[in-house]
């Protein structure tokens, strides 16, 4: 807990929760290359789906952001394991995919996706601007709003 | 047909399909710095879709995962001709992404990708585990319930 | 503007336009282990999205395809910027991953793709012809009909 990234998320009070293993034949991770590819991840608070409907339905634009933060905290705590708890070893935030479940009408998937685009930034400035892509899917596991992978660059440890 | 891979699809009783090329401007698979990268391929069998529809319409879970299987026996095809026949030069399954037509209230996108999942294990063992993405989407090409994308690292034939 | 490819370009007669910098947190690619992974691309033309709605409602299956070529020609614009301005750097395309904005009844995706992946082969030759995924969403950012992402290979400058 001591690493220059783990400050700046003190300073952002942000706690990364307890990295959660899928309960099921897939992983939270897998490293290859130099790459970290991390499955994607739902916006889970204490054990459960903290945001769950339709943007443009029955999800404000201002909980879909927070639902796309809280995929990214998730994100970041499984990352955490990938470095072996150093969170200082990420290169760079490579890319991030964004899945918004909305209506066929809703058009302000962007600002949703900022959600965990911003906080991406302001974890690892520079090293945290990355690619991204963001579609408006018709349902997410759970029922979860948003769903957010990533794939990472890290360096040796 | 003698390989270790082989022996266990054959221990699963599976029989990969002779891969299809893409009628298009595509191309099955890409390998590119020790990854191959595979077309999404849908739940074909005997040049046919074999499962149409939406989960939580028309498609029961149980046909939903037996397509998300189906779909990964035609990976594992196209994945054998770019390992010029060795399966056992597959050394991770890294990433399946898997896509799931779906109503706006479906929920269990997760046991539909098992079926693509379990395989993978079942077939490659811990090698088989990966990072995987499941996503609820309105439509998938020529009405397929599933489709099916992956990612392997291979090594030296 | 010498180059092979910027000359196959002008015999499509296809201007690329001054690539645009996202207006957030992200960035339109980025460069790591010989790969660029490039943001998804919307049908921007003239500084606005040229095709919005949905294929099998208010899409034709020509305009989609339209709208699939010019997501195309947004990446390459990007592409350009990561190679320094050097097409001819493109070892290869890998993959491209389009998401078509779709009614649930909607079949005809892979044709709607082939804007773009036609146009990469045009361009590229066999250098062009790429691994895809191509699935149907329930709605894109700004309305858009068609987003394509994209993965290459490019070699040293």
């Amino acid at each position: 807990m001591s690493g220059r990234v783990e400050a700046r998320l003190a300073e952002l009070g942000i706690a990364l929760p307890r990295p959660v293993a899928p309960v099921a034949n897939y992983v939270a991770f897998v490293q290859a290359g130099g790459m970290v590819v991390l499955s994607g991840q739902l916006p889970m608070q204490d054990g459960a789906v903290a945001v769950r409907g339709r943007l443009g339905e029955d999800v404000s634009a201002e909980d879909g952001t927070r639902a796309a933060k809280l995929c990214l905290v998730n994100l970041l705590a499984q990352l955490r394991e990938a470095c072996g708890g150093d969170l200082d070893r990420v290169v760079r935030v490579v890319r991030l995919g964004g899945f918004i479940a909305a209506t066929p009408g809703f058009t302000a998937h962007a600002g949703v996706m900022n959600g965990a685009s911003d906080l991406a930034v302001a974890v690892f400035g520079d090293a945290g601007r990355h690619a991204r892509s963001t579609v408006g899917v018709a349902s997410l596991p759970l029922g979860a709003a948003v769903e957010v992978e990533g794939m990472f660059e890290i360096g040796a440890g």
